[in-house]
């Protein structure tokens, strides 16, 4: 065996040793059950100390190359293969079939309309163009500049405490109180839904949710396996004696509602109805999990407290999130509950994923303390009351009375179509987007499938006024030719 | 009723209204169950059209402060009360003892030790005193100038195509060859090993994990209700045989192991026992779930390379992260897997918080391009190829070998001692705190009771030699202490 060691500023000498016998075997110069020399015979032939080639000989053994064996000599190991560019791993894995996952989405997450292209009614977040970029990059420098390291080692599962305070602060200005303990920052509203989950309901536990509901949600329960139950509907929206008896036939876990802006529908449960839905879930220790998505947007009128507000028996846990108002890739939203509530999801976020970057959270507090937000709050809502104006305008002109009816909503971005006259089967989304305009097909947020006719949903977060109104000109031809080549049966 | 409407550059007359009736109401000039004039009656009075007042009508019956019935006039409401800084809500939650949580933590996360306080063999991430801080707070700044608002929306579940693609590069370094196609973002190791739960075992599942092994896996199985099976070990660590037998036995769903510098160990496998793990797996089909959280920290020799770069059969899902060598607070880890599989996850991990923000994954990939994390792991490797050599000298020198033995490990943060002589049942975090040492217990490590005598887990990640040196000088003094007070029973 030929080794040859290098003298003077060189890698040390059992290095240079474990870096040819590797060397000398994956060249096939050396081969799998070839014997190597003694650590004695090795060392005088270098004129090395023995115990250097031992060292060699022992790391050389750690990483699969060699077999040592007391008493007898080293011998060159057969060593597993490695995976190479050329045997790339199949389409197929071995244990699909146990997998447990939420359905298939039709399609990818919605994308802003290009230029151009087909105008998009998908996208369900904060427009790009309003988004205050220069104030957030000035936050994100001062806080790493006045707080350094700490901010990127691992921080409280729970949050950051000053940021914390600021939600607080926020929270006050919907009528809920809550102390910083009371609050846990969660990776975005989505994640705020899956830690209540987490903590309140168990597989195969029902939750009662609005249907049509949010459709990411849906994915949720199936992914936890809680089952989602309808909550009853009347004329006016809620149907509270319906519900009840539903509540005491299923015993759910939690009841999970959207009440301002609901998505897909856009509709705002009255004040009435609320404090309504509150006493029901009182009387029976039902859990309240109040999705507050949209709560920042009523740009029409005053807004409607949400449930948390009166919530004096701890029975609300309410999700917030920046993602619809600000930086929906912040991924930073909160949960609002009892303190003993907080405290336990905490220890559950802990053991999922440790926590929230404390960059972020520490820039957003810098972000919202300097005013950004509210400044920028104004202006969106002053952008919105536009556009949605703009929005509704288009509906009436463009829409024919008879074939699509809509409730113009109070705030937010969402309207929700019902059209009449065509077949329940027919897919809406595939029939306008050959006209142009994409939307989503209101199936999508049925637990069961929709009765009484299709549905769209149209989102307007991501579009202009211009953009708005092309889209629903597009809409409206796209419905007419629908019409046109689906007559009316008789 | 006196309202009082003023004229030029105020609100509207509608608002207005609302706001003034509202005042009403609050101050108790109006009291719930009076009467208001009629939208006619009012609109004469105030010189407005009756369709003004109705508008007003409406919104304070949405506000829930009027009742409103057809052919009757409105009617003040008793609207519910809100939660007020005076009406905390107490600290029990009515549901409480329905929650499935992980069990809790003797004590709060991890805290480098204070100067001149007591020293913390505890944390285990980066010393934030090493941290690269000045080129990431660059590299935020260039990629935000660069790609603007579109880092700051919904990304893409799986991650940013362009980190993905560095990712990939950085695991072939490691012997695995992945497409970026094959890898998928996480937020930090943590939630990599939550996704593969969720998309691999279900409740009631055994998985094998190491005994002793990552205390927040073990937390994270609770929650999850997986059930952990110790894997059987022998003499040389892995006892393959009994480790067939427990297969067959328990049918588990996943097998679960650190390979190198397990954690709470520091013991690494060599490449003949993977080869020979990776063998049994491949025979019964069983997935491994093998995570990488310190592949990047070989300071004495040669890597050992992952399980992962081996498989050719896409039985491994891999975890990474940048936690221990980087930035822990980013949180950002990936899983490697096979195609089907990595797709699969990302619709589960959209299902739970939608991914991670593309910001820090722009900010990463930029950092790494520009060559900012090999500079880094290079001056890395050289403090703790220092660190690690003075803890292991003052370990000979300063503990009594007849008291206290463990393995030198080949990189990472770890030692784990094995301490003699001493009650089992003795609280060794507490009695070694007195002497001025942090330490983990290794209790917190097993699934069941530690057998064989205490034993403790030192990490030194976030401390420098003379903290380190001084640190174990006070471990010696406190075990010998300890050993004095505790004489061997006879």
């Amino acid at each position: 065996m030929l080794l040859e060691l290098k003298g003077e500023g060189r890698q040390p000498a059992g290095r240079q040793i474990v870096a040819q016998i590797q060397c000398l075997i994956q060249e096939g110069h050396l081969s799998p059950g070839e014997c190597l020399p003694s650590t004695r015979r090795l060392g005088e032939q270098l004129g090395l100390h023995r115990s250097t080639i031992a060292g060699a000989y022992q790391e050389l053994w750690a990483l699969g190359w060699l077999e040592l064996r007391p008493g007898a000599l080293p011998r060159v190991r057969r060593r597993g293969a490695l995976m190479t560019p050329t045997t790339p791993i199949t389409g197929q894995f071995p244990w699909a079939e146990r997998m447990v996952v939420p359905p298939a989405e039709p399609s990818p997450l919605p994308i802003p309309g290009a230029p151009g292209g087909p105008i998009s009614f998908n996208a369900l977040g904060m427009d790009p163009r309003l988004m205050p970029l220069e104030p957030l990059a000035r936050s994100l420098k001062a806080v790493l500049r006045r707080e350094g390291a700490q901010l990127l080692d691992y921080g409280d599962p729970q949050g950051l405490a000053a940021f914390r305070a600021c939600l607080s602060h926020r929270m006050a200005q919907h009528g809920i109180t809550a102390t910083p303990e009371e609050i846990l920052v969660t990776h975005g509203a989505q994640q705020a839904l899956d830690l209540a989950l987490a903590g309140l309901a168990r597989p195969g536990d029902a939750i009662l949710v609005e249907s049509p509901t949010y459709n990411q949600m849906l994915k949720l329960l199936a992914l936890r396996q809680v089952r989602p139950v309808p909550m009853p509907t009347g004329a006016d929206g809620l149907d509270l004696q319906a519900l009840e008896a539903l509540i005491q036939k299923e015993r759910p876990a939690l009841l999970y509602t959207m009440p301002s802006f609901q998505n897909p529908t856009g509709r705002s449960l009255t004040q009435a109805q609320r404090e309504g839905l509150l006493a029901l879930c009182e009387r029976y220790g039902l859990p309240i999990l109040e999705d507050g998505f949209e709560e920042e947007m009523t740009y029409f009128g005053r807004p409607v407290l949400p449930l948390k507000s009166m919530d004096r028996s701890g029975l609300v846990l309410y999700s917030g999130t920046f993602s619809k108002v600000l930086f929906p890739g912040l991924r930073v939203g909160w949960l609002v509950g009892s303190r003993a509530c907080v405290e336990t999801l905490a220890t559950v976020r802990r053991a999922v994923d440790l926590g929230t970057p404390p960059l972020l959270q520490a820039a957003l507090e810098d972000f919202i303390r300097k005013g950004h937000f509210d400044q920028h709050l104004a202006r969106l809502h002053r952008a919105f009351r536009r556009r949605m104006a703009a929005c509704l305008a288009a509906l009436r002109r463009e829409l024919d009375p008879e074939q699509v009816c809509w409730e113009p909503p109070l705030g937010g971005y969402l309207v929700w179509l019902r059209v009449l006259g065509l077949p329940e089967n027919l897919d809406l989304e595939e029939a306008l987007r050959a006209h142009g305009v994409q939307v989503r097909s209101g199936s999508r947020f049925f637990i069961e499938p929709a009765k009484g006719g299709p549905y769209l949903r149209l989102s307007i977060s991501n579009l202009d006024e211009t953009e708005i109104v092309r889209g629903i000109a597009r809409l409206g031809a796209g419905l007419r030719a629908l019409k046109a080549t689906h007559p009316p049966p008789r």
